[in-house]
């Protein structure tokens, strides 16, 4: 099973799944247990009440579906929307082209707003459409919050604005699958109406989880949505919320403890805490590659993602060369590049339960591989300005002060 | 976390989840890893390969979906019809009931086939309905293996003699949800288009895999299938099978290297021993029950479950006070009465990695239960009926002879 | 590595080591720490606080040392005794024969105080010697508390009444290690000088620690004792008890986190109530083994072992043989009959962290055990009996009320 | 317990412990075993004979000692050795003075030869002494065969090559805690009597295993030996094991097991490659100090060591701040300077199961550690150093290939 052995840790720098603190391991390894004794639900009251948190949310209502981020997107469509309802989406990469192929294979109507990859959703085309749109025909508005594949962060307050400005209802559905708990995220104050992420992300948890949370303008939206749902329906996790017993089928014992410990470690190191970490090694990357003479593949730096950086590498070399050699020959775990940018880009996530020295080591080992692939980078160079960044920037650990 | 601490191991006997055993559980105690990596495929491969053995079925296409036994339900549905077919689904108890409540939401036309509970699926009826149906209006059979309601196991040799004797083309879609891996089941011979179970049942894993395997008709069904499916859409899985990296979207980890250990442990007991072991245990349970002077839920011999016994309790005492007192005095798992039978019937499950001495233990506490519920059992006689077999069937372990 | 493979849970009977909590495994389950990080020192000084109230006292100091029982035993001699020091010493079983052995090997003078296999200390024997030594030529009274080869208790305060009677200042030293935190001990009150016990018994832990107290007293004689000894000195500890780093030399960081969780679930549980459930848990067992038409192997019911039970057997059956075919046929492991009494008595180990079911489980396997070597028993005879003792006396789990 | 979080993992580059695998954490996750079983005689068989090769002997008898290195030093000693006898030994640093002053007090007169801490043992004078030992007063050599505190290497066949040249029959001890299945180490080539490791070191498993290897003239020397022991006594482990059942008293399970993963792994990495691996680490952790313009406390490339470097630091800065603030600022965990070189080195532990990227991130960590206490050290100098040689050196994982 382990045929791949190689003597040292895995470094693992793909934006997701990301490394699960040993804390988690341990909250996980148990049995099974009964999820109908009196213990379980205990559990998943405090769960459902906390996980609010990482959503910057007291109105919304959480659904924790055993699933992954492909269902959680599922889920947040068909509770809310009708077949034939029209969707604004935007395409700007690997992840928001899938969610756009499944809106239109669950029959919307999808108003694609296309961007170039390496660049943020384009703003002012959807305040075109909605400033037109004074019929309201638009019902929904989706949108990645964080391009995995191209590592670009979009706007989402602008989004609200515009909304508001034009007094337009459209529901506010967003992925923030590589974003929540780990970018600044703020559901109530930027109106969002359906947020989703997965546990294998920033909450660094196993995959299984699809965490869904919706306004009461989305639970409202439940009762006259007429997309076909079963599995996904929101309105069988209500109903057993209601009785106390929380879960319509059987949910994953140990993903509900992990989750406990995941949610115990983030208010420990404080959620804005978190996210300034994931600024400082977002940043610290980028310095890293501008030193080794590379681009960012994202084109603006106020689409820059404090979670993944794709690389743009000359094109005499293939990115996947790369990311094989790097697995290869110093257990260094990159991300692909995707769809239009494969072989073109490669990723570094830096996403989820990970520290400064973590980040520096992969940092040498990309340097070792571009020179391994014939990359004439100078080594140490990027390591040199990430740590200059860091050896600034890197507070005390609290608790150890 | 651990609130409801009671010193020494719970007891675990719900027919699910079931107990997971140690090397399992070591097997999943581990971070995540790149599923893109070369690793995963190749585990993944040699999992695909092998949980077909468990279905015995050679032509049969396996799918590793992360969702509960209700999704590979809706996997299964969704995949082979289309809005508004007729189904043949029986009514036998909670778990058949909640089938045919999805089957209805998904819009499907549906001849429910009821029976009392406790009764097997009614199977003279599904003969007059495939009789009558020259024009072959009736699209699939749904039926539930083993109702984990009643603990009831259905026929299904029987279903497949029906249909084989009218020449029917209906698709054969079974829940082997509580069977599959514990009771005699027989894909190929019997002509199964579509069996499902769950990670969380005889496969004795965490909750979060539901395996799906479709017969080559199965597949061919999902080319006109206009049941509209996106997470569950096998077509995905088998655009990325040929691909050779298998995920149309992030696996869990975890749960592949705990499959992987759960099969080697299955195959190294070997799955006849274990469906014996099944066999042995749900025998010597009922001679407890009858020990006791109660009577099964099951009301003939032909369905009784060697995976779960509902034991019917006299109509004064509340068969939900047994399970409370056995969880809150004994550290003991039952399995509550559901739906029609709530208040009526406990349930001993006796499904997945378990042994005689946990079952006997398990029955000394139901005797001190019924006692303590004012039930005047006799001590030790379950147990002793129970263990008098037991002494005559149980084989030495086999590797330590 | 699992080559001995059987479906379901060990039932582990052996009066150590015994089942280790999945608490205090999943704490156990971390890497290696540097033991000079503020951390460990940090954690250590909770350790050595908390664990001097199992033992019952606040004047002894503590020792964990990364040893075994015997190491224990050696640190407790050769710290506070000269090589020719007069000892008297009971031997009643297999573990005080080898501690006296020890004893001998060690050079001290050892008055053997021999009593047949199956009765106690003979205390009075140990009174006359004190009565005649007005001379206090006796350096040392060393008495194992409980005898596991036997179940054989010995009376600890009758040993105390007997030293202060004639105001004898022999050092007072006891092998707790079957004993403390399962049974009544009382250092401070009985006036213990040394009592020591290993983390595989009622701690249910791991084997490794030798957890050793030591009196004000034993502190004192330290400076007089001529014993060599380097690796259990126990001032090598006071040095880096005085620095606040703690260790010589490198601890188990495992088993320090391992002794944290067990103390939190000893103090959950509360140590009287633990002892109180091992009185329980044994009077069930020899109920049992009454009701099996067969002897105890303790002469009198005053000696009674609540942490383990040695049933004597017919002459014409082998104990070996029960307990060779206990693991072969049902996963049951029970304790051999050693040295004296090989063959002629098993035992069954009630020890550490154990409920009611898991015995009785075991109670079912020994009657089928008997049965399948050709004893007479009435199968559910000795699990009657003891349900019907436990079925009034088990609380209810106070956590769960 | 865990109040000393931070975010990701944590760096442990102390010497020792070190990290430990996941493979061998997972082996070692599991509840205890009745040692007295079939089962673990028959893994400890194939322990014993496969610990013998990380020995390079097979000549020799290996003890798996419950207990810590200070106690397989004493185990060495006092089975070979009397009262009185003359030994020689050599104080380089911490740890063999540590082990001098056990030599002393265990009563051996010990003709200490001490260098200047940074120097190998001072084996011309050896060869003075061996020479004018014609009457072989001489009873043992003792020797650390890589002194941790100050990263020094000894030569141990030229020890032998003085023994042999004099034909002088003193038996030949090697502490090879820190080099033992990371350095070079042959037992029989270069006649090593007695040869001892801990488990934490280069095995990289927890605390709690001395394993010490006897030759055949080890073995005779301990009927003569008049050295006190019980617990470390060999002759009690050579008893059981003509036994079969190997245990004088009882072995840690966890322990057992896990050292069947760590050997597993050793064997499937190559032990050759181990020992190229950590030459390769070595090598890197050296120029990354001479980049950053620092002293090796190491005086003479013979004696660098592959598995620790102490690094000297301007006497300005107090080298405990650097271990400290790595420490709390970095979670990296670092060697302190001990006793003589206290405050003016710090360490680089660069053994056990390590890979390149660790190290590097390390480095990195150890850079900016530098310049936070003040050090004007180019920040990525030494990672530069480091990787342009690693890159060159670093071979691809053979079972990724």
């Amino acid at each position: 099973m382990d045929y791949v052995y190689g003597p040292g840790r895995n470094h693992l720098f793909v934006p997701g799944p990301v490394n699960i603190p040993d804390q988690v391991l341990r909250a996980m390894n148990r049995n099974n247990e009964d999820y109908r004794s009196p213990a379980v639900p205990a559990l998943t009251k405090t769960l459902l009440e906390d996980v609010k948190k990482i959503f910057k949310t007291t109105s919304g209502t959480p659904f924790l579906i055993p699933t992954t981020g492909t269902g959680a997107w599922e889920s947040a469509l068909t509770n809310t929307l009708s077949p034939g309802d029209r969707i604004v989406s935007f395409l700007i990469g690997q992840f928001s082209l899938l969610w756009i192929d499944q809106q239109q294979r669950l029959n919307f109507k999808v108003d694609v707003v296309e961007s170039e990859w390496g660049q943020g959703a384009n703003l002012d085309v959807l305040a075109s459409k909605i400033a037109e749109d004074t019929a309201h025909t638009i019902k929904a508005i989706c949108i990645v919050h964080n391009e995995t594949a191209t590592g670009v962060t979009n706007n989402l307050a602008t989004v609200r604005k515009i909304l508001d400005h034009y007094q337009h209802p459209a529901l506010f559905l967003v992925d923030g699958v590589s974003s929540i708990c780990a970018l600044d995220f703020r559901m109530d104050e930027w109106g969002i109406d359906v947020a989703l992420t997965g546990s294998q992300k920033a909450l660094s948890l196993p995959t299984g989880l699809g965490i869904v949370c919706a306004s009461p303008k989305a639970l409202e939206a439940t009762k006259t949505a007429k997309s076909v749902r079963v599995f996904f329906d929101w309105n069988d996790y209500l109903k057993f919320y209601k009785l106390g017993t929380y879960w319509p089928y059987t949910p994953s014992i140990q993903l509900l403890y992990g989750l406990r410990a995941a949610l115990d470690l983030i208010f420990e190191e404080g959620l804005d805490n978190i996210i300034t970490r994931h600024a400082r090694l977002g940043k610290a990357t980028r310095l890293a590659v501008e030193a080794w003479g590379l681009k960012n593949c994202t084109q603006k730096e106020e689409w820059y993602s404090d979670t993944v950086t794709a690389v743009v590498i000359p094109s005499h070399i293939d990115s996947a060369e790369i990311v094989r050699r790097a697995w290869k020959r110093y257990n260094l775990s990159l991300g692909l590049g995707l769809n239009k940018v494969a072989g073109k880009v490669f990723r570094i996530g830096h996403l989820g339960n990970l520290n400064e020295l973590q980040l520096l080591g992969c940092l040498a080992g990309v340097e070792m591989v571009l020179k391994d692939v014939g990359y004439p980078v100078k080594l140490g160079s990027g390591v040199a300005a990430a740590s200059a960044y860091l050896q600034n920037s890197t507070p005390l650990i609290p608790s150890r002060i």
